[in-house]
């Protein structure tokens, strides 16, 4: 069936997801003032990649009117060498210095899929074009959109961010002295925007600070703003600082400003789980960088779930961080023997339950020689549906392996994220209404421990960013705000 | 440079028109309880693709949601076998009998070709999404945008479409009975639209009857609407009758009921250049059969402006009718001397003015052996630019032509069109500010003659539909309503 | 199923012909020493087009190595400007004067379509590379293989031409002074071949001179060959004189010279078809202009089967020649009641059976204003399977016609082509095995006449080239040379 | 420029690469009987895609003829599934059991990169058609082509693999009693052939044993031939046993069998670049699982060059292999400091030099927590051109490196490969005319090792097969057979 209402479906291949990993909602970069800002925009989107696979979008302005780019696919695939120079020469027609950008890399559930919700989104208005892009989810917006659709707004798309926008104009509508910081006001959840109009880059991010955001220089002096710090760092970019909780920081031909519009939360709420798996290792997130804090849930593991082996195994890529430091404080060797096939991607073409070729292990091989007659630790990051963390066990049992103890370097997820991680429903967690032990029957594992929840706060708590500043409700089901229970899958999907 | 904001440019390729011809905006077909509407409307726009070759979409409904193929492209480009088995599939799912589909070609200026302002337009709303897919010129968008835009509204893309289903949704919100009347009443200019919603299609047609819009039934007894009779021939439905001005009309699954938004006009405005041009042939337009009104409009300038020659040349291929009634009245032999090549459309690359290559050369064969030494007569439709002609006339000349005698079959065209015919510029106009024997000089013919306002009008009119009906603003300035003389080329550029 | 071994079928999507009408196989170009040569062989392949619509390649050579560019497609789909420049750069990159090219366009049966198969076709061999394209059809194509292989050869594709370049280097190692005259002369059957080595280009035509191939110059002085003058006419080049039946024609920096392979046939044998049907109305075959030729058909035709009638209706667009001749000869008014879509071409989606669309009046409209209660003529150029003839027949029929009585401006075709045209199997022509009464039955007309082969070969001979040069083989089973009976379709479908 | 006469450049984007990685030629596999062979085939080719990435392709046999499907492109782009259904379709169609297929990945130098190029090879010849895959480079084939030149034969295009169907035909056509046998003797160099004739499989491998090719079964009992043992891996098939040297198996209805062509060479001479860098670290590969030899490579590389450090950080991806040993022989911490971008492939655009924006940035992202005033030893397999080695150290300085000691886990390459490694020309090798001090100083470190030739036998030998049965030409310059020295890198470019 045709997707929902749809720009362009014409030759748009959605591709489906191999593997039941979790996802975020989407990477955001911003600059002003920069040489060739979307050839900047370009590599930081790279770099942004494993926040979002769906579709990538860079805008610019010329000082009038608003230009985009965007597709479905990867970054290489969306943007070729004419349409950043096509972008670069928009940003380079304004009289003076050099316009600015937004760009953003989505990821978003299938069902909604389609190019009119590729973003960044533009929207036309009284006060000119603006262009938007999200990272986050809104737990309101469905309310948002009743409210404004009664008052006889007409909507293109099923998005949130168009919601956004219409608050925005709404706002502007009404004589709201700033119109934005009104309509970031009205909107709860988690949020990280960056809005293009003709001459001014805005971001804003939730008073709760779920997702990060920060602010960095190019060796131009020029500002630029990214979802991780390691978009900074391909593009020779310096980490300045944090957008604050609350804060709206506008880039433009003054520089750079600062306004509220909201206090920080004091129950500030940043999202454990970028820590854990979504943030790039090389990423410095809520003031620590990622690897540390990998190397560090590893060697706290040990410490609380000691084991007696014979070597230590990553589960590649995303358990090799947290494996290292295992290994390191259990003093065991630490052996690459699941080699993962680095081809294998979204759109290669799954066996069929008749065939005798599993999907895992195409993804990844074991090594026998390695693993054969051993008693082995297997570290990971997490465990979602459990499905494809069972096939790996079986192939590591039919290589030989003598005793297979699984090690998570956090506690079991069995609630819900409203905030922007695209876990499965709560029935499909493996960890939902079972215990440790019966997970670790399910498994066909010899013994299974997870990070316990104190263990993992105690990793990335420190005196600038306590431990008590991080929202953990996929763990603990303690949700920082109240969320309507009746959210459901569908309204969350609309996110970005 | 990128074009403005728009939804899926990735891999688009936006021909550029060869030749200097006058383009309409738009042909819409519907559909409601027929088998397989989505195939039917596929054959209609086949049929009415002269009239838009830019983009082509149809959107179904399930019986509660919408669901669009559209794209870039001809029809025959933008559907594949799948798409139609998927929409006809989304209407046949619905209980019962049947859903319906509403379809439309689209012809845009270049500039703003996008796939964000592609058709049928698919907007949401309190009341459910609903599609619309429009033929014709608003002359008050503008100002209905600038309205809504300060009450609050924000916009997707710069089409005008959006525009009305903002004013839509505005109607139904405040409370007005009947949105959809209200809303036609507000708007301005000419129009035919579709409208599909979950459960019936409406069309409505302006007050003033500028394009044409036909009820039809298939051989299954089902209402089907299009622009034009050619539509209703090719999937076998029979016609019924015109859309009247100022009606709206409802095809649902109690068959088919009329309503008025507004009496029609006193001063109806029927498009005399649909038939002087942009109908097809084989179409019953206003009443009349263009073919036979175009063998008219030769025979009627034999009468008018007779020469002694040896021969009729007719231009192919749209000056072919009105030659073989002038050839008729005067008793010349009527050859085919001038051969089109079908196959270099709009994509071909051009020579550039250093080769020595004329694009017109390609597009036309002259054959020497028919015009050598002869005086000919040189049937055309119209002129626009004159610039193409010019070169026709040369390539004449230079295959031995003794004498060029040219006939226009209409008179010259020296005014804008606000109300869906896309010329270009008025001072671009070859008639614009020079006399027919000034034109004649930079044409390089040896006589010329245009058809007079008078006899076009006695061409087109009859008994039933007299010549006061039509509108003829292009060639007289006698503009049917008023019309603000600020009114650029990209304010129209955005209707369809 | 995956056509039989193919270069490249990755996307490519090879359209099915829509209506049974004859197609032959494919038009050359060739150019040497002509400023941007790849540019005049884009142009002439627009010109001859016609000729084939499967694929199309242009060969250029830079004085050291070959350089390609082709692919399946038409013309302007194939090549897009940097190819042109890209392979004008190659020629260009020749020292002292710029270097030539060959090009083709290609039709063939679906069943071997295949990028492997497409052309000019190159090969490696001990004197260099050579590139060569062919139009015609040999007849002992399978004969010469057999021995090849036997010989010891290894083929890469199915088609002929590469037989031919085997033949042309075997004749080469066996030490032969003059390899390609060699090899020519031990082709039998239909052909015409450019070929291009680093230095050269050459041309050959077959002793008995089937198929057209006519030089011209360029207006800078350079020699250039064709299948039809419209291809020079296109490029402002002007005529020269045909290549010589058993002749060869080098074209190099010396200019232009001549040899033969063989002395030409006593009994030559021009294809008639051509004439008919094949070539462009506008060019120059064998000596008369087609166009004029189709008229006199026309006329004759007339003359030879007068019936009472209203009006004369060209069947188009093939019939409109010799329907204009037919009208002026029987003084009834000349009448375009049959309207074609430009736009269904042999991508679009056919109707199913059971669908009450058919292809026949998506692809035509009847006007029935216009034949409704009249004693009508159809003149149409050819009558192949009968099946669309049938059909149109049909549409007339219901738009109202009195009477009909169809001119056919050729005699039945009953005979195999195995010299380059493509009728389909002789069984399934409509003349096979009937009577013109059993004809005019099945195809429900009130009459039918087809031109005498008399006629047809009084309107084509003349002084210069009497009738008896002509090859009527289709329509009287005479063959001018001895052939294979047992030659299927399969063998012959091998060939261009 | 065009590339050299290609069969279809329409479309085709040839990437390029990225980094100065050495490549091989090509990765083969074959199967015959079993179920669904183009799936296994396909998921096979997923195993060995490292082996090759710029086309793939299957020809599978029907019993009558072969029918392929290639392209450019890595094979999760090359192959959707209806490809594998029509393939397996094929096979199935065969009276009795299912028919096989031969399958390839291929990678060649971008000069002759061509679809007409792609492999597998169809050849036509007198015995009927034969598909050929090869893996490995011929040292003669420039010999053989130009001695079948000169009797006549002709080329389709430029690659050896052709050369080799000649050699075939020609062996068959002088009456060879075993012309594949005769044709194998008459090649030198490195070879892995599968071919595919109507009826069977055919598998040759060179004397000398240069590339990896093992045979094995799959749970069905039909028996399989891959490069690696990987393919057999993700099949679920056993490895059985390696094809030998000199040997010829056939795989057909009649299961196994097995002919040689010639005794194997005294002289052996596996490629032991094959253990260091080419083949999956989880392939069995000339009797020793590869990874265990890269740990091994590693803790002998302590062995030898033993420093003072703080910690080992491997270079992803490639030495985290050898880094693991070095780190456990050491004892000191094995951090992973360097993050790889697993998005940037070879077509995303490179930065240009006057941006700020390094290509190796992008590629590899350094954790400054982990590196800054650190001493550190860098772990990676092999240098080649050093550039982008020398850019990598530059950024780990940049992070605050203290001290930083390369380690490679091989010998300086110093010589051309003559035998299937696609090194760059030798002059452009940085160890070409360098001391190790010389190449530390060019590279920037404060100490360089690399593991001595001896220490890397060590490594690779063992009592099956001896160190002295490896080919270590690329470090000490001693060829196991002659080659001619003016063998160009155009030459061996043919090769795959």
């Amino acid at each position: 069936m045709p997707s929902q209402p749809s720009g362009n479906s014409g030759g748009t291949d959605i591709p489906m997801p191999v593997l039941d990993e979790p996802r975020e909602h989407c990477g955001v970069f911003a600059a002003w003032g920069a040489p060739n800002p979307a050839r900047l925009a370009y590599y930081a989107l790279f770099a942004l990649q494993h926040r979002g696979q769906e579709s990538a979008g860079i805008v610019a302005t010329d000082g009038e009117r608003l230009h985009r780019h965007s597709d479905m696919g990867l970054v290489a695939n969306v943007f070729a060498n004419e349409h950043l120079e096509e972008l670069d020469a928009v940003a380079a027609s304004r009289d003076g210095t050099p316009g600015g950008v937004i760009a953003h890399n989505r990821y978003s559930t299938t069902g909604v899929s389609s190019a009119e919700n590729a973003q960044p989104f533009v929207g036309q208005f009284a006060a000119g074009a603006l262009a938007i892009a999200h990272n986050g989810n809104l737990t309101n917006a469905h309310v948002l959109r009743r409210e404004l659709e009664e008052a006889g707004a007409a909507f293109h798309a099923t998005s949130d961010t168009e919601v956004v926008l219409h608050v925005i104009a709404h706002e502007a509508a009404r004589g709201a002295p700033d119109p934005l910081a009104s309509a970031m006001e009205r909107l709860e959840g988690a949020f990280c925007f960056v809005l293009l109009s003709r001459d001014r880059v805005e971001v804003a991010r939730d008073r709760h600070g779920w997702r990060p955001l920060v602010l960095g220089r190019t060796s131009d002096g020029a500002p630029v703003v990214a979802s991780e710090t390691v978009a900074l760092d391909v593009i020779g970019a310096t980490y300045e600082r944090e957008i604050e909780p609350g804060e709206i920081v506008t880039l433009n031909d003054d520089g750079v400003s600062s306004r509220r519009f909201a206090e920080p939360s004091p129950r500030l709420a940043h999202c454990v789980f970028e820590h854990v798996y979504f943030a790039s290792p090389a990423s410095r997130v809520f003031g620590s960088t990622v690897q540390l804090i990998r190397e560090k849930l590893g060697e706290t593991l040990w410490d609380e779930a000691p084991v007696a082996a014979d070597i230590v195994l990553p589960m590649p890529d995303s358990g090799r961080s947290s494996a290292t430091g295992f290994a390191r404080a259990s003093g065991y060797p630490y052996r690459e023997g699941i080699i993962p096939n680095r081809y294998v991607g979204r759109t290669f073409i799954k066996p069929t339950d008749e065939e005798r070729v599993s999907a895992v292990r195409l993804k990844l091989n074991v090594i026998a020689e390695i693993v054969r007659d051993k008693r082995i630790v297997v570290v990971d990051d997490s465990v979602v549906r459990g499905t494809t963390t069972r096939a790996k066990m079986d192939q590591l049992r039919k290589a030989g392996a003598k005793e297979i103890h699984l090690r998570i370097s956090c506690p079991p997820i069995r609630h819900a994220c409203y905030f922007g991680v695209d876990f499965p429903d709560v029935q499909q967690l493996v960890a939902t209404g079972r215990t440790t032990e019966q997970i670790r029957a399910l498994l066909g594992v010899d013994s299974l421990a997870y990070l316990s929840l104190d263990g993992l706060l105690r990793c990335v708590g420190n005196a600038d960013v306590p431990a008590d500043r991080y929202c953990t409700a996929c763990y603990s089901g303690d949700y920082p705000i109240a969320v309507d229970p009746s959210l459901r899958k569908e309204v969350l999907a609309k996110n970005c």
